[in-house]
């Protein structure tokens, strides 16, 4: 059905292999068959864990942002390893990150932040039965870890405080879940 | 406040001047002063635009995104073109996608997608009085244009059959602003 929308691989090439970054740069033939360039990044995909205490307070952290340069509110998240279980990974960065492990886990939703420049996907879990223990932070993270109830989070999103847009929308989907208007 | 958490630039290169991506790679100081590498995508930055009928459904999108090789659904939207005020560029992008017009323009607020990697921002805002003309696609833009009640939104959100996390966001938005729970 979406013949007359889709576009064809003519052929593709990584452009920049960075420290970081993956660019490919591929000809593509689009749906009336003439040819252009589309250019994107490569991604290993990430989680978002929406660490959630019984009085209903949340776990999130302050990291500073580089290309926007300043400090944004965030949840718990992180890059999938190679070959990794995303709850796998996501088990292991609230633990990294925050000190913090969980005993139960429940998948959520997967979103799509840069669709016209990314194949980036998040996996967002649940994680409930919370226990603090020890951070393990790489040598190159910093980042603040605080608890907030989760109608300062709402507070937040609408004030625009909170624009990150795996916080958004974990702080809109936890409204849903504690509500019990949105079954997992 | 933030000492702790910011990093400095010491230089900054244009590593990849694509036709669509220009990807930055600058060396930074951490905030123990040990440097490090950063790459990101230089963005002008993007709107959205939530086009809400009287009868309460939305104007909306099918689009090919070739990172991912699939159909999304999405709400209009588009990249600020140089020195562009974001509200013309709202109005701009959605005649020429959809065709059409709208009388009566709010801004619902701002989201950063892309914070590890991208500096793009999108502005998001809502438009009512809306007015069918006729589209002015760009040679190489194809997209079906359509109308969805809220509700099927809402439950696509819920399905994953919506995860772009501009239309995620803008769609938990409208439910927030048709209920009357948060106001513009």
């Amino acid at each position: 059905m979406d013949q007359h929308l889709k576009e064809t691989q003519i052929d593709s090439t990584l452009v920049y292999d960075g420290s970081f970054l993956k660019v490919q740069r591929d000809t593509v033939a689009l749906p009336n068959g003439k040819p252009t360039i589309r250019e994107y990044i490569k991604h290993p995909g990430a989680v978002v864990v929406l660490a959630l205490f019984e009085d209903g307070s949340v776990l999130m952290e302050r990291q500073f942002r580089y290309p926007l340069h300043r400090v944004f509110i965030e949840f718990p998240a992180g890059k999938i390893d190679l070959n990794e279980d995303p709850l796998e990974c996501a088990k292991r960065e609230l633990q990294e990150e925050t000190g913090y492990t969980a005993t139960d886990w429940q998948y959520v939703s997967t979103i799509h932040n840069a669709i016209a420049y990314a194949d980036e996907h998040l996996d967002i879990f649940l994680a409930r039965g919370l226990t603090v223990g020890e951070r393990r932070l790489d040598d190159e993270e910093f980042l603040d870890v605080f608890k907030a109830p989760l109608d300062d989070l709402l507070s937040w999103v609408k004030e625009g405080k909170i624009t990150d847009v795996k916080t958004v929308i974990g702080t809109f989907w936890l409204e849903k879940i504690v509500a019990g208007d949105w079954k997992l």
